[in-house]
């Protein structure tokens, strides 16, 4: 994710990988909402869904009161109504990988390996560590795949940033010495991948089974495939003291054991494999978070590698595509010497608070998950209620579109996130993801989901909620005029920082029969293409309602800032360029 | 079109072209809604949506009192409330071919060229030619690239079947001896591709301009292009009377002038070239259908090869790539050895009469297009209201939706249109392409496009309309689970047929939370993934109505025969599996 989106934006990048080959099966396979809308912003969500299995609907099972299980409801697997992708993608880690790997390549990147680092040191100056030229870090590699010739398998990489996104039991955190916060939990869970033969009739929906003997997830994957989330007890596992890992040797529960504690928790519907099982492993749930994000702004770490929690939300590999997603465009930013290198700080504010949020989240829903089904004989136990409420309550944030960045007033970092005019976007938070939405194009009608106009290429835009400027609404076009003469000034807004840092998108509150393109002021339609309608296309089937979307008035107006990750910065009225001004301001570097 | 389709069906195909290379700019460039259907049902739509231009919204411009034009109206470019994709599609002629060459490419086929044929030879053997598995077609080559080196650039190739798809200028059709029936018309037209530079706010939208300078068709393009369609008077054109094609040579128009003529138009608009002009060309409308479209069925003719008519309604590509399609299942069935050789008659029978129509709807469109526009002082012009009403009329033909195959009694041709029990499917017409239309997964509540679940296979779907059968609808559950004994049975549909004829789909009228799939009987879900609901999604996005969508009754239900085309070939009851027998035994070959 970091090294594709990187490299995307012209970054030079060198990307290494322990591992002689990419991963085959098994491993993280769910893709968030917000994930997917991530990925397509980069062009990467089409293969996704094309190859992807999804959820749309999940099943809950509960202790029947006739023996077994019996199901207890149906809902919408996803909670957030303004998802564009109202469901969550499946797919085995491989064929993710695949996704960027073949980007990658595309932009003419490839994955170094196998090789591991062995050394990593910085610079200890002050001016070296704060000048984004410099070269700081000094990494020392080793190839494993050299040496049985009596080759040197030493390289020493001198670089400007490192990012160890490098798991769980991170190398680059250890060598850090960057100290994990939480605790390890008593919840042991096996997880197998199989094709089913069964008679159970949400085998395709993720279902939540609570039965007497135990709980159990199914998550149906691309293909028949299926994977089965199945609680074990700790007397069926050995634990390593050592590493708080499962000891795999000493456990004697392998994959057919495991799906015999599943057919238990199935009963009375039967489950059996049709051919080989994939995949299967046995882990512990560790609710962990790092102390920091990085050293010095130089060396990042991102992803399992800063926070690890139970895979039963579908959270690990979504919470660390969206960490380097929000770390790549100030990077590049940095990088290019369009922004101050306080901009990183930001990194580990905005992500370090997410991480905890998550962590807090994971904790009461794998309790509820553990816990024990009410029944007849266990009062105590957890009800069907108060887990569908969970569930649901928890939706937005385990979907990712609840992501939520705060403003900050630490005095050595930036704060990019202004709410000053949030009333002007009643449904639109400053701080969340910009919301997907349909507009048609003033010059085609051509319908479009605004998220694709908004794609990730590390450009800021500037979306112009421009209001009604239909015939006769006099003073809303004179407004429109003034804010062209604002933005076309010659040292103004857009011409104040480096070439390409902008991008405009005009949004007119008039419907297509009224308004010709050629209509707005020309700073604010670069190209026919920028000028969009908040109306219904040509047979109604999509579009309309927008302002009321995002909570705009249409005799007012906003300028919606979009961070080059999607998220919005401020906010503004039409007569606010120097409040952007002052907004850019603070972090971007001026040339004028 | 026709080898890509012979060639994924598994027919051993060989594609000659004369041309050194592909085409690279202008030519054909319009893809009508239905054609979209059916590029997506080889799996070649997506990337033609995502290379093309979209024209949603068409613009009419008339004289004004004024002088000069102005726009009377605006409106949907396409008429047909049905169409899955409501708008055209807009791509030169070179990367449509691409998308093809691509796809077979995948396929293990590439074009022979520069190859042309000189001979052409026909068996007069009875047998021979009844004879799928003969080789009765001596095709003599001549590869234009050889010789140079005293190669032999002469190929005797013994061919099953030919088609030509070479062309107005057919040397096939010619060499077969087939007349055109129809004559030349008087209508004189320009086309220029260019980038245009114009404060003509219209300039993105298809544009039909009636000025009293001269009528004039605006196209706009992929990317920034737009094509310009310009009315000429003979007195600006040299034709050769021997051949009926413009003398380029002696006609002193060129690209320039071409501009000039659409600058008269466009006034009081200012339009210039920004950057050269990619293609133009001069042609004369001729309005011809060829008398026969095969000899023998082992000869055929596809394409501009048996109907000519004017390039302003966008036909041209689409009525060829849609003769074609129609039949390279048909040629699959024969050499299959899973149909009679007389199924192949019903592509002349079928294909002719929509040719027929289209001239017919071409006369008229021609003529009100390249009329003079009603003026105070032209009161026998053409009204814009007049124009608009034809526009609309003619959308649902030109738009390739309302294509309409009809029963025929003609005794040596079996009927592949069966319309007894039409009245089932009140909204389906038979002979009609099965219309789009979105309906969810019963198994994991995703919704589909049914269309995507009909794909050009080669395979007949039964899409099986079970009605509701949900708690409670004991009549409807018992109806099904005796179409489910009838089905089947040992002799009976699903095993007097080759193996691999049929498909089955099921649709069941009850809402997703009370449905399993596993409530259906075996025959009707062969795979989980077969069984739909008539439901909308799980936030209410889209789906739900599809029963009322094509008339069908869910108290009754209905079976609707798609072929693999995807035009429906007959309805049935429940109880009409003895009808559906009836049907097939007429052109496919028992096995049982």
């Amino acid at each position: 994710m970091c090294a594709q989106g990187l490299k995307r934006a012209g970054v030079n990048v060198r990307i290494i990988d322990k591992r002689p080959k990419k991963v085959a099966a098994g491993q993280a396979d769910g893709v968030q909402p917000r994930t997917i809308e991530v990925l397509q912003s980069y062009g990467l969500a089409e293969r996704l869904l094309r190859e992807g299995n999804q959820m749309h609907m999940v099943a809950f099972y509960n202790p029947s009161p006739n023996g077994g299980i019996e199901r207890t409801g149906r809902t919408a697997d996803i909670t957030a109504p303004s998802a564009r992708y109202p469901f969550e993608v499946t797919l085995h880690q491989g064929a993710i990988e695949a996704i960027f790997l073949d980007s990658m390549r595309e932009l003419g990147l490839e994955v170094d390996r196998p090789i591991i680092p062995t050394a990593l040191e910085l610079s200890h100056d002050e001016n070296e560590l704060r000048d984004p030229q410099s070269y700081p870090v000094k990494v020392t590699l080793k190839h494993l795949d050299f040496g049985s010739e009596g080759q040197d398998d030493t390289e020493i990489v001198y670089a400007k940033f490192v990012v160890g996104a490098d798991g769980a039991h991170s190398w680059v955190r250890k060598t850090l010495g960057i100290i994990m916060d939480g605790e390890q939990t008593d919840y042991i869970w096996g997880v197998v991948d199989l094709i089913p033969s069964t008679n159970f009739p949400d085998i395709r929906n993720r279902c939540a089974i609570h039965s007497s003997n135990g709980s159990c997830m199914i998550i149906p994957r691309e293909g028949d495939k299926v994977r089965l989330y199945i609680q074990l007890s700790d007397k069926d596992v050995v634990v390593d003291k050592a590493t708080g890992r499962v000891d795999k040797e000493k456990t004697k529960v392998g994959p057919e054991e495991l799906l015999e504690v599943a057919r238990k928790s199935f009963s009375p519907f039967t489950i059996e494999k049709a051919g080989e099982i994939d995949w299967w492993t046995i882990y512990l749930i560790g609710q962990r978070v790092a102390q920091k994000f990085s050293v010095h702004e130089r060396v990042f770490i991102a992803g399992d590698a800063c926070h690890t929690h139970s895979p039963k939300a579908g959270q690990g590999m979504n919470a660390s595509m969206n960490d380097t997603h929000n770390l790549i465009w100030k990077m590049t930013y940095v990088l290019r010497g369009w922004a101050d290198i306080s901009l990183l700080r930001t990194y580990e504010f905005e992500r370090r608070k997410y991480a905890q949020d998550l962590i807090a989240f994971d904790k009461k829903f794998s309790a509820l998950f553990s816990g024990k089904p009410r029944t007849e004989e266990c009062q105590d136990g957890v009800s069907h209620e108060a887990f569908l409420e969970a569930f649901q309550t928890f939706g937005a944030f385990s979907c990712g579109i609840g992501i939520h960045y705060s403003p900050s007033s630490i005095p050595s970092m930036p704060n990019i996130t202004e709410l000053k005019h949030q009333s002007l976007t009643s449904h639109q938070t400053v701080g969340m993801r910009i919301l997907p939405h349909v507009f048609v194009r003033a010059a085609d009608a051509r319908p479009f989901e605004i998220q694709d106009l908004l794609p990730a290429n590390t450009k800021w835009k500037l979306v112009v909620f421009v209001g009604d400027i239909g015939p006769g609404k006099i003073k809303q076009i004179e407004r429109v005029a003034k804010l062209a003469d604002d933005l076309g000034k010659s040292t103004g807004l857009l011409k104040r920082y480096e070439d390409g840092v902008f991008e405009i998108l005009t949004i007119c509150a008039t419907v297509k029969e009224c308004l010709n393109y050629t209509d707005l002021p020309e700073v604010l339609r670069p190209h026919w293409s920028r000028v969009l309608l908040d109306d219904v296309d040509m047979f109604g089937r999509t579009g309309g309602k927008g302002y009321d979307i995002y909570g705009v008035d249409p005799s007012q107006g906003a300028i919606i800032v979009v961070r080059p990750d999607g998220y919005v910065g401020t906010v503004t009225p039409l007569e606010g360029v120097k409040d952007l001004e002052t907004y850019f301001d603070t972090f971007l570097i001026r040339t004028l």
